[in-house]
């Protein structure tokens, strides 16, 4: 990933994510750890797909090649 | 993957995991073996998808490529 | 695949397996071979994808890429 | 693929081998030709997705990354 | 592709082939070029997909990695 | 891509093109500029997926890899 | 990507940008980083594809193997 977008996921460490994936799902947590694959650890994470039905998840491993968009918090 | 997702992935053997895969299959079971794919091994494993029609499979090799996520237990 | 998923494999040669499949079929029939990309060849196979229509296959040798999950014999 | 792969490949050559695709289509046809990517050579092929309304096709070339099965004739 | 499809592509040049592409397009023309990643030009084509209402299309190019099969024209 | 795709794609730089894409969006535009990859840069580009309702989008960047079908000016 | 794209990226730096994923969302904000495999970094985004009800999404991270298309700004 670019410089940029590395230096973005450094600073949502510890901070609470939302990650868009492939097939649809939307999922919101703490994010806790990432690589250059866009592979994500995510702590006291929720599925949002359904805005009304949020399902707690807790800890969570994020395969990279599933992500379509990562949301950091405001800065 | 990353340190992080490897440590927790070793954490992991013998507990519980959730694992959903692309096509939006869900599969619960403990977590015997993985590799740096995410290919996984899993025993005891239930095939949840329809929560209410959850399906034993025993022994489970999944190829890593189709799995989104994984659940590890709470720590 | 990881040296347990090796392992596993080599244990389920001449063993009735149960392969799903991308796109949602499912496979049962006897492991006959295996390569590490997870190509299968399968012998007195049937497609099981509607259980009250299984259709017999024969011999089958099925394409690694499109594996999600192997379930072995119970041990 | 795995030598065995490769074997029944060879015996199936000049033989009707069924051919299920990506996509849900079903081909049948005389195995005239493959590589090690499974890119296929049919002839007399047809296409018998619709069991009651099989396309003639004549000779085919197959992409080998649209393969989900191969089954070869009975040994 | 084998050397048997490399020669059957060379026997069809500037014939009549049917085109079959992933997501379920047909397109027919006279096969024009073809590269080893079975990118193709064609030209006069049309795209057949709806049997009653080809659409002229005149010359192609088309990306090998979406041809599912090519059906050269009767030896 | 080969040598005569190639040639195509020169012969058509700065005349309209239309443009295939994977899920089945149609765009139509000037060519300005294409890679080997098939990463092209239009102008003028509208998207006539729906034929009553073209929507101008004005310059575009594709990404190759949605690229199913171009379809160059006739010659 | 070509010379030609790259220099449309780095013109469209601080403006805003339209892009479309595959699956058929698409987001609209400006464009504050890219790399060469057109994973972007935009700002003040928004998920635009229910055109009536935009969501406001902040900073954002795409992947660049779900981008489309991009459309800069007038020029």
């Amino acid at each position: 990933m670019s410089e940029m977008a590395n230096k973005i996921f450094e600073e949502s460490l510890n901070k609470v994510v939302l990650v868009q994936l492939k097939g649809g799902r939307t999922v919101r947590g703490r994010l806790y750890s990432f690589d250059q694959h866009m592979n994500l650890v995510m702590e006291d994470a929720e599925d949002i797909t359904e805005v009304d039905k949020a399902k707690k998840l807790g800890t969570l491993i994020v395969r990279g090649d599933n992500v379509v968009l990562i949301s950091p918090p405001p800065r």
